[in-house]
This record gives C-alpha cells, structure tokens and sequence, in this order.
C-alpha cells in the first residue's frame, strides 16, 4: 500500500488508469479468444480445461477491475483537468468499476464456470430436443444472476439491473416503450399481412444448395461489402456470432442446405459486427475509446447492413449475378429474389431465421419470459409451456419442438438475461441511422447497386465507429442523425417497405 | 496481510497450493490457446492485439506465482506430513517459483512482447530470404535472454541456466555428454555411408501429391495410431507443432506437394507429443502431476512414434495399402518405401527433413550457436556466416539460403535458447524407452505389423505418461527401464538399423 500511494503522487494517474483499463481489456478478450474457440474449434472433450480456463480469466479480470487501486486512481482522476475524451474514459471505467466491485469474485467465477457447462448442455439438449438436460442449468444461472443483480443494487428491478450489462446508458423504461411500439405497429401489420391475398414470391431459392458453395458464395459477398479479410475469417458454428476487436474480428455463419438464404442474410449481418468493430480506433485499443458502445449499438450496425442492405433491391440488382454463378440452376429473378429476402414468415419459430417483422414478436416473448424468470413469476419447469402459449398468442404459431422453441437460442446458457431487447433496439436504432446515411449521401440506392460501398463506409466510420464509446448511446445517435433515439424511422420504413410488398391498407 | 496470515493458519496450505497452481497453470494454458490461434488461425494483422494478450497473460501468470502468498504457503507445506506425489508437487512448485521470483516481470513481459514481434519478423524474413529483417529482433532477444539468466544466476554459464528452463532436471553436463556421444558416433558413420555404394531405394515417393489427399492420409495415420479425435484437431502451421493439455491436444503438419513422406512423418512425430500430452492423469490437470516431465521426455514420445513406429518396416507393411488407396499411382514396394522413408540426408539443409542420423549434426550446429551468441561470442550479423561455415565443416554442405539455413527453424523468433539440445536428449531416450517396451511386450514388430498399438499404449501411458512431473527425468528413464538413462540404445539401434541398410563395416 506504501509503495502504491507514493507511486499516486509520482506518476499520471490518468496514464497509469489507461494501462490498467489496456491490461484488463487485453485478459478480457483473450477469454474472447477462447470463446471463439471452444465454439468453432475446439474438440468436445476439450471442455474441462476450457471451463477452468474461462472462470480464471473472467476471476482474474474482475480482481484487476476491483482492485483498490483501480478506485485510487479514478479517485485521483477526477482532480485532473482532462480533455472531453478523458472525461468519457473515466465515466466508462468508472461505471465498470462500481458495477464489477459490487459483485464478489467467487459469484463472478461460478457464473462463468455455469456457463460453460451449460453450453455443452445446451447443445446437447437441442440436438436431443430434450429441454430436461438443460433445465438444471437454466436454474442455476437464473439464480446465480438473481444474487448477481441483488449485490450491485437490491433496491432496484434485478432485470433492469442485468439489462445494464448489456445497455447501461438507456434506461430500461425507454427499451420497454420502444418493445411497446414496435408491439403496437407489428401485431396489426402482420395480421394484414396474414390476411393480404397479394402474390409475394415465397420460393424463389428452392433445390439443394451444397454448403461448400454456400461458403464461397458467402465469402464473394464478404469480399463485395468489404471485409478485411487481413484482419478477419469466416468459419461455421452453430449459432452465428461474431468475435474481436479492431485489429482481428472474425464472423461466423452455418449453412442449411435447403435455404440459401439464411447463411447468406447471416454474414450480412455479421459483416455488419465485424465491420464495426474494425473501425474502432486501434490506437486505442484496450481503452472505452478503443471499444464498442453497447449491444444496441452493435446491433444497429448488424441490421443496418443485413436489413437496409442486405434485403434491399438494389442489393439483389448487385448481387444476384454472384448469386448465379454459384448456384447457376436457381431460377429467379432479381424481384422474386428480392420477395423471397423479404417474406413475412407467419409460421417461423425460429428467431433468427425470422423477417423483419416478425422478428420483433420473438424478442418480445424472450422479453417477457426472461423477465418473469428472474422475478420469480415463472418456473424454470414451465418456460416450454409458456414460451409456446405465448408463441401461439403473439405469432399465431405453436412450435412442435422445444428445440424449435425456447432452446433455439444460445444466449440463456451464457446466463445472458436481459441481452435480447437489444436486438430490437438495434433494428429501431439502424432505421434511424440509415436513414440519416441516405440523407447523408449522394445517391446511396445507386452505390449499393454498383456495389460502391465507400461513402457508406465513411458515413458509419465517421458518424458511428471512430468514437468507441466515447458518447452514451442517446448521444450517439443524436450526434449521427441529429435527433432523439426514436422508433419513427423504423415504423415509417416497415411501413412503406411491407405496404408495398403486400399492399397494404393501413401503410402510410 | 494480516487476512493472508490469518487464512494461513487456518486454511490447509497445501490445498491452497494446489489451487493457486492450478489457476497459474490455467492462464499459462489460456496463453497456450492464443498461441496456436496466432500460428493456425489468426488473421495477419490481428498481431497488435496478440501481442498484447499474450504478454499480459504472462504477466498474470508471473505474478500470480511470484505473489508473496505462493512463498508462504510453500513453506507452509514444508511442516506438513506429505506423500511422495504430494514431494513432489511441492518440489516442482518450489522450483517453479524460486525460477520466477527471480525474473521482473517488466523483463518477463518484455521477452513477451519481443517474441510476438519476432515471430512475425521471422516468418518475412524466412519468406523473403532476408535475414536482416530478423536480425534486430534476434539481437534483442539474445540480450533479453541474458539479462534473464543474470537475474536467475549471475555466477552460472547463463546459457546453462537458459537450459534450465526447458530441461531443469538434467544437467547440462549430462546433455553435453550425450550430444558429444552422439557426435562421436555419427560423423564417422555418415562418413561411411557417403563413401557407401549400396544402393539404398530413395525415390519410392516421386511425382505430384495433392495437399488435400496428404491430409486425408494424414487423418487416416493419426487415426491407426489411436488418436482421440474428441480431444484434438488436426491443422496446417508453416512450422508443425503440438499444443494443449490431457483434454484437448492438438497436432499441426504441413505439407509439401513433392514429397509426401515430410507431412506424414511430422504428423506421427506430433501424434507422439498429443498421445503423451493426452495420457496425463486428467483429475490432476494444472498441477505438477497433471503436467509432462520436460522437453526432453516430451521429445521421446515423439521421436519414439516417429522413428521406432514411424520409420520401421512394420509400419511401411501396415501404412502402405492406406498410402496406396490416397495414392494409388505410386508404384513402390514396401521394402523400396521403407529404404526412402530411411535414406540418409547427406545433402539436406533442414533440421526437420533430416533422417535420424544427420539429425543430430544440425542440432550440435544449433547447440554451439546459440552458446557463443548467449555467451557474447557470436555477434547476431555474423550468424548466417557461422551457420553456413559449420554446416559445411560437420555435415559437408553449404545452405544456399538464410531460409534454408539460419531461418529455417521458429525457435529463436520465441527466445528459446537452450531448447535445441532437448530434440537430440529426445531421441536417445526413445531408444531406451523402445528398447525396454520391446522387451516387455510380446512380440511388438508383429502387433506394429497389425496395427495393433493397444500394448504399446499401455506401456506409455503406464511407465511415462501417468507420472506426469512426479519423477525428474532420469528416474522416470530408471523407473521406466530399469537403468539410468543412456546413449547406448541409441548407439545399438542406429548401428544396427543403418548398418543393416547401408552395409556398413563399423556397425555392430
């Protein structure tokens, strides 16, 4: 202690806090690394280590955080005079650090080592279709994470408090006013939709499409957006994810033989990730300016891309040549390809093979499920039954499997409660930014067509990623698009986009 | 402190030992993962962020073990009553310990950085043919290194205590002694067989071998051998190596379209390292128990697969028809394959493609190096020439280039000096570890012949494998053999099989 307070007179704080922020960072995705690995890499018995491996990083980040000397030297900070980008350092670290130090160490390393046994759990329960594997670790985690909530702020709604992991600078009430709206604009178009009798094109990618070609189809597309493929790698893991930092962030995708376009609207999106975090500063690396604003942002850049790009027409003018020459036997056209893209799948379970619309229900039945589950409303025993009634309330569906239903999806075995709602965030917040870009640019429509994909580039660099997480995320966006966060831009482009496709009546 | 004493007297030290080891040992292993990426996976320019990572895990790791705590409760241990495997914990901890508490760990990270660096230099200026581009990075590295045995030992040869690092067990005396064997043995006998005209089939793999049906016969090889697939991969790396643990150890080759027999021998030789890595107990992984004796024992495994499996003429009768199905134009008999896969290199430039004899002259060359470079004797720039002087004066041939003399290998891009020796140990011990497993299994050529390789596993896994670290190395040779460890096998089985070969007059 003698010798750390003399080294506080000595040295610059301000100095020593970014190396340790560096130092933490550099632990924290070396674990990424890890997990990259254990999902596109590693061999199945390789588990035990990686599980001890994980829990220790994860133990020996939060001690490096929680440190007393973390607090003294953000204690010694606030005295300096720093610049506006200093201030922004000290505000994120100082919200890591209070969030980190109230939760202790052991609780930190049993929820990492709960999350990698219930990963290999979680996948053999959805191969076996058998949610009985996996409920044990389900209640475990909602556990761990309800004691986890309770340590940083018993006062507090312990799902407000877990969302904040994920979205710590939008205030729950405003995730759940969006939710409201998107709730209140989706159910009605849909049900048109489910009523239209318009002709959209359903089948245009029919026949078999071998993975193998699938993959290079996808790495063209890759190539054609612009991934450094210098600094990235496309692999297949089960579930699509992206993985990295700005000198190395690489995508994953999976291929399913009867539909094309799920791998293919998967790299898209997470093109988008990927290309987000490569614009980060690099000589910022390891500090808040060197890394991403939170899940919702992120998103927004994955659903720019996928959405506003990847299910446009213009996209498919430009890309459906590529298309051809891989699977040359497809018979469509540009506009049937462009239908198929965007048809609404009113009997889909399944989340992420969800359209646009449609999407936004699954996230609001995860919502409602996992908010249930952490206040004790709802039994881990009943989360099949319920996620299926409200299936069948919401969607109109009932799926025939759990696999199909509430263990589609990865995110619960990583105990990731309160992750979803930022997937809607980031579809509303992408709306708002594109349309700021289309503003923005000169003929944007035209350069996606000719697959001039520079000024979009810039525009998300310059407005977006350089800045890290230098602004809170209603900043961002104001500073982007001059405005509010504001779901408008998302209705107002569902609306004209669905009107026309299924002409519907109540589109403005 | 006062917390630390505390739990001290009330904890149970050597319980607390083991954990601490066993979360030192999960970063050092966390570490491992991110070293394979770097050489297997990752995209060029991720570097930057490798190299912080990796060198903030091993300074992690360094502090973690160098932590007053781990003193404390090493002498803790010392009052307890503790078996022979628990001595022997404690022993390898203790030196573990006594080794890092002696290095800083701005030097430790240092060497880190430096290395990471170096690693990408090396393989330019392996590319390029243009030792230059290294040379600054060798240059550091050598100081750094020196610097290093100064904190350790300031009175010893710091090359000797470099060679602690990888053969901590073995003196240098000892080493010395076996190369010097080894030296006296070989020249005369290669002498020999230059000046031999027996005509020693050497062209039974000529032609094109596709790198993609290398793979497949690699994965076939691996596979008779008794691989675990569930606990390893198989990949590409410019530089074949073996990395991981008992649950996840995996092996990397590559291969050259004009001779099928550099791919498939380093795969037997990697299988050797992953079969040992993949034997050790699993319920001690992370401790000393759990964790391989050192290089050289590791070098036996695979020298022992390699040469004593791998080379035999059982092993051509059972490989041949799987080469054959892979490459049915090949038109060579069993006999003509096993003379190739044996012929004498007298002319080859590469550590890695020599057969068993010259090997050993490449690593005399390497050994007196990087001695006279530790020892300030060599200056960095006169390396090549020195290489090229000595290879022309013990194995008489010149490289024609750095890439295939000085650079070829990735040893010292890592800092290793004092490694090399460790290759040579390697394989003599294999000789005697065969020769006593030969001994006890009933007629283990014929089970070769068959594929059955049930004995001979159990005779590793029983004699070798299972120790893990418990034994230092020459009573884990005495406990295996029955006899302290020796050149004579080596001798014997060199004489033996190359007399047989080339005729030779001085063989036994």
């Amino acid at each position: 202690m003698a010798t750390d307070a003399a080294a506080a007179e000595t040295a610059d704080p301000y100095e020593e806090l970014t190396e340790r922020l560096k130092r933490i960072n550099a632990v924290q995705s070396a674990g990424g690394v890890l997990g990259w690995d254990q999902q596109v890499m590693m061999p199945e018995g390789g588990t035990p280590a990686r599980s001890k491996q994980l829990s220790v990083l994860s133990s020996v980040s939060h001690d490096m955080l929680t440190d007393d000397r973390t607090e003294e030297l953000l204690d010694a900070c606030e005295d300096l005079d720093l610049d506006d980008e200093q201030q922004a350092v000290l505000r994120e670290a100082r919200r890591e650090y209070e969030r980190a130090a109230a939760v202790p160490r052991d609780l930190v390393e049993q929820i990492s080592e709960a999350s990698t046994e219930a990963l290999g759990a979680w996948e053999q329960a959805k191969a076996d279709d058998d949610f009985e594997q996996f409920a044990p670790h389900l209640e475990r985690l909602v556990e761990l994470k309800r004691e986890y909530a309770e340590h940083i702020d018993p006062d507090r709604d312990p799902y407000a408090v877990l969302f904040d992991d994920y979205e710590p600078c939008l205030p729950l009430s405003q995730a759940e006013e969006i939710l409201e709206t998107l709730k209140e604009t989706l159910v009605p178009m849909i049900d048109e939709i489910r009523e239209s009798d318009v002709d959209v094109t359903t089948d245009a990618f029919e026949g078999h499409f071998d993975a193998d070609e699938q993959e290079a189809l996808s790495r063209d597309v890759l190539s054609t957006l612009g991934y450094d493929w210098e600094h990235g790698r496309l692999d297949t893991s089960s579930h699509p994810f992206t993985s990295g930092n700005q000198f190395d962030s690489r995508v994953t995708t999976r291929f399913d033989e009867s539909d094309p376009l799920g791998a293919l609207m998967a790299t898209v999106h997470e093109f988008g990730h990927a290309f987000y975090s490569l614009g980060l500063p690099k000589e910022e690396f390891g500090t808040p300016l060197g890394e991403s604003r939170d899940l919702s942002v992120h998103e927004s850049q994955s659903r720019l891309w996928e959405n506003h790009v990847g299910r446009s027409k213009p996209f498919w003018d430009l890309i459906m040549p590529t298309f051809l020459e891989h699977f040359p036997e497809t018979d469509a056209t540009v506009e049937e390809a462009y239908e198929s893209a965007n048809q609404v799948y009113e009997d889909n379970p399944i989340r992420i093979e969800a359209d646009e619309l449609t999407y936004h229900l699954h996230i609001v039945v995860r919502f409602e499920i996992e908010r249930e589950l952490i206040s004790g409303d709802l039994d881990v025993e009943d989360v099949p039954e319920t996620w299926n009634d409200k299936y069948e309330e919401y969607l109109g569906i009932r799926p025939d499997t759990d696999a199909e239903g509430c263990l589609q999806d990865i995110h619960w075995s990583h105990g990731n409660f309160g992750y979803f709602p930022t997937y809607s965030l980031g579809s509303v917040m992408a709306a708002q930014l594109y349309d700021a870009a289309d503003d923005d640019i000169d003929d944007l429509t035209g350069k996606i067509r000719d697959g001039e994909f520079d000024d979009l580039h810039a525009w998300l660099r310059e407005n977006v990623h350089r800045h890290g997480s230098r602004y809170e995320t209603n900043e961002l966006v104001r500073q982007a698009t001059g405005e509010d966060f504001t779901a408008d831009y998302f209705v107002d482009y569902v609306a004209e986009k669905y009107g026309d496709l299924y002409d519907l009546e109540s589109s403005v």
